[in-house]
């Protein structure tokens, strides 16, 4: 069960990171939605590795198969399959990592856990598995669209730099995915300081949802909020995730925060679009803390799985900052939980909205 | 379902605030575990209002009746119902309030949502749903105790004044909760201006575990971050949660946050000792945001039902800062969340640890 | 989790026979439906003990308590929590059971499973568990009720004695519940014949909804046939159950046993309402094999719990045969099953039907 | 959510019968634990058509390709992703059907259910579907294997004709699968004079675990005969399904039935291996009603989508009994809830068994 998200919107993901294939099995998903591959492999391009002088240099393709549920350009109704064969593996990169936990890493916590390990480039702790969510997360966009529901996102910190604005159109146009275009330059030099210093760097990547109807979620444990927070903190690397004005509201008073509905329309968004568990209208705003990537080619200190210290410099190909491949990841991760409240609330009224 | 968290520990909650009762069933508690009332009884003690003069005055005893799953003083393995009924409602308070959505809260959300609501406190919505959860929480407690995990928590933040530094005894000998006795001072200063000023303020509650051993959680989809973030904003007032070092990994470099181990226990911590979705054996580290209280006494703009707007100054019992009270709840909500994952891990290697 | 049935329509029932109370908890019952509590208790009293001369003599009035969920006589939306106090105990009467495995009942795979063990009256493998079953079947039946879906059920077989026909007013006139009248007396004779020679007998119980629309199921592994499985197989002393023809089919052709549809309905319903899973308009027919009960008066051999054997003729007040309690019992667990596959086809829909 | 079998085991199918492959994904499978892909083939083997010439002649080689989970030939405890393509599809056999609902199919009933259908082969409710069921209870009987639990199985009746006994190395030895070998010529006959006739029959098919601890399975809504009930009536064709002496139990008396345990072994097994839900250390004994094949090639009456009646006689491939091929469907599906029902209490007890 480790490998699901949601219940009614069900995705399951496969795959280690140089096993045969990575995917996806989406068991869900309503009927008679029109489905284009091109749709689903223009989502799997934004995550893929290699897509500008700021990613990893690892070569993938990630060319998308579906294997099941789609008939004549429709959803059946039925699992939508999907899956990504893995080519350009190279695990003699991580044959020297056979025997040695890497800093920062899953690797040590993996061992006690299943006390066996598929030690080739993080194997299933690998950021490949999202491959899978980014296939279902293009299902659920599409989905979501039917009923005027859109998804934007970007990186809006990296490092110290903290974008000023958001224009969403301005972040598809920059390799950083900033929807602030001058602070996105600065963000830029900042990763390739950290890159040449064979270091990485973190960020903080914002999703918006526009479009929600009132009424999503629920108001105890399976609050919206908490969708979002499960399936946030779900994403390799993340930290943290905050609604709306999240920490800063922990500064503030309530006179300042109440958000005031007038005309059906909220004047101030405070509560980033959830109130008491449950969607309110207005834009839903989700911001996640990205930990700077583990892997790194300066020298740190290893522990082999015998106990012992050992020096260790990572090669093989790696992000130094992997907020741009964050965005579309989150962004689907976001249409994953906005699929299940929607159905959700669909069982509870049994109507559209 | 929308009541109920977790798979192998499930905990349903249920209950109105001025309904007749409050409580939960707690679905997968192991057998054999000695459970003395009043155990619970003592963290309901901490939760209920009217503990201080920086809480509500509701008078509310709170006491605890557990219906089933015990005997001879020992869980049994089956269901353990725990009720506790409403005395000190006062209904008429509310109604006023049959035809308004106050700002901030649930209610215009609410409404969207069911098409019926219980105007009378917030009904479901109302802090008091959190009974349930402590009463969980308190046998959870009890079950992680006889493995050595230990949870503590506390006020870490409350408007602009934070917590200097932790001493988790202290947190239980001040009004605020706070494991920084200077702090608390101000912190107390604090939310009785906020109170005087007919206003309420937020902050940022840090929950703590120990003991916990390394594998527990999952690497992908069921991540221990992603079990904690849905359990802390199912949370009532939660606008954001953060593990470890959270937020402020946004600004830093990987050389200066991987975590390094050796001789089998980490040098730093600022995983919150979880790598990869898995427990690493380092204390769990979490803070949740806690937004400032919606009712307030000053006057604000209010909508009613038929979308006109009106001032509106709420009456009735209300705390200025909710921060020590939410603590003993994200304490429950962290054992919670261990609990599952220790069940899980038991299921996945059959055997305790 | 053991004890929840349902995913959409969540039922959590607790209590052990002779605790302090039995109950349920019902989570995703939908909004604004009118409840009666009157209605609640009709379905009550017609499981509860001491009906008539051929039911155990156990005196239980069985008083519904609803603690939440419901508000001005409606649904809102939240779990309904019912409670029923236990009063008739007599925990005295097994006292020398404590020590014993009875033969036929859950004493020995009980304490396998937990090492731990209420004694009395089977604790919670008493068929008094079901108390909480048929409340929440109540509200299901009335949820369905708003659509047109009605149930009703019998006993169709006692011993060898057979019911030829179904006139399903009959039922609730005869104590057996047997929709023929004529079989019903013989069944009454067999029943009292059993409980004289301090035996039991088995029996089948029918139970039928009607005005189930089209569509409702799934084509795999949630059937509407296997949910049917699950839920009529929880029922304690089970033994089999068949939809439809059921185990004659096993003797008939295809060319025999096909349906055939004509002008939107179905001339036959071998099929007992449901094609490949998903419910195709006619009644949902299902029978259920009852098992005599386990508790009776003659000597048997039972183990202790040191493994030596030891004879026991059960004192207590049982019931010779369980049938007519088991039907308002099984009539619930379908409307159960139909709820849960109603919302589900709400969800997948985004309509009522 | 539709497609998903188990919550710890859980196991969730995909696939057309004429779309580009069939396929599972197993999450929950424990690490460490050795799997030849020869295993899996074997049992796929022993399911697919074309076995002789009692099944349908459509011809599969049904090679399962392993794209995930497995590392150096043992489990890695992450989930196990396996696909079979489909190869000889004939979707021009089925174009006539497009606008055509056939007797006893599921085509009305899912029709109605989403609205858009593939209407070859039956599309996800074709027999095929359970490829994927196959492949995933091969690796569940492997990881059963290493507690000492083993599953068998066999047609037991076909028509009328009944097996008197049970050589379960008999069953594997004849095409009808009967471990009754006079029986099974009979059977064989009985299928061939359908077959001639361009009919169909059914049959009775009964799986058997033996080696089952005592203790797995729970007292209520999860009792193990539930689990057996939901996941063998999820089997294309069943009708019904019985446990231990089932059906037959409804015309005994408990005196005769009540299995006695002596020096912790059961003198008898009327109760087929389960009591009060739970396992008591007896063989699991579970018997499946399935019903003749809708497919027959005699002339039937159909309804167009239109509404209309038509005269129909179905071409395509058939078998004319699946009881041969169910077989090892049933006793992958009887392996899945025992590794579900394992695994549940390794959770509740923290060890093996």
């Amino acid at each position: 069960m480790s490998s699901s998200f949601g219940t009614l919107f069900r995705v399951v993901t496969f795959g280690e990171s140089h096993g045969p294939a990575v995917g996806v099995v989406v068991d869900g998903m309503p009927p008679a939605i029109r489905v284009d591959v091109a749709d689903l492999q223009r989502e799997l391009d934004r995550r893929r590795p290699g897509q500008s002088a700021l990613t990893t240099q690892r070569d993938e393709a990630d060319r998308v198969e579906v294997l099941s549920g789609l008939f004549e350009g429709v959803t059946l109704g039925t699992p939508i399959a999907m899956m990504v064969r893995n080519q350009d593996t190279r695990p003699q990169d991580y044959e020297a990592l056979r025997e040695v936990f890497r800093p920062g890493h899953a690797d040590y916590a993996w061992q006690q856990k299943y006390g066996v390990r598929d030690h080739r480039g993080g194997g299933r702790s690998s950021g490949r598995e999202t491959v899978g969510r980014v296939a279902a997360g293009a299902l659920a966009k599409l989905a979501l669209a039917t009923i005027g529901v859109s998804i934007v996102g970007g990186t809006v910190q990296v490092g110290d730099v903290v974008a000023a604005w958001r224009d969403w159109d301005e972040a598809e146009r920059n390799p950083v995915r900033c929807p602030d275009p001058a602070a996105a330059i600065e963000m830029a030099q900042l990763i390739v300081i950290a890159r040449d210093a064979k270091d990485s760097v973190g960020g903080v990547v914002e999703v918006v949802a526009r479009g929600v109807p009132a009424g999503w979620g629920d108001p105890t444990m399976d609050r919206l909020d908490a969708l979002l927070g499960a399936d946030m903190l779900s994403i390799p690397s993340t930290r943290g995730v905050e609604i709306g004005d999240g920490f800063a509201l922990a500064a503030r008073r309530g006179s300042e925060t109440n958000d005031v509905l007038e005309g059906g329309r909220y004047l101030s968004n405070h509560a980033g679009g959830i109130s008491g568990g449950i969607s309110n209208g207005a834009d839903v705003v989700v911001r996640v803390a990205i930990r700077p990537a583990s892997s790194i080619g300066q020298e740190q200190t290893a522990t082999t799985t015998q106990g012992e210290s050992t020096p260790l410099a990572i090669v093989g190909r790696h992000d130094p900052c992997i907020c741009p491949r964050v965005v579309p990841v989150a962004e689907a991760m976001l249409a994953l939980a906005l699929m299940e409240a929607w159905l959700r609330q669909r069982a509870l009224r049994g109507r559209d909205r």
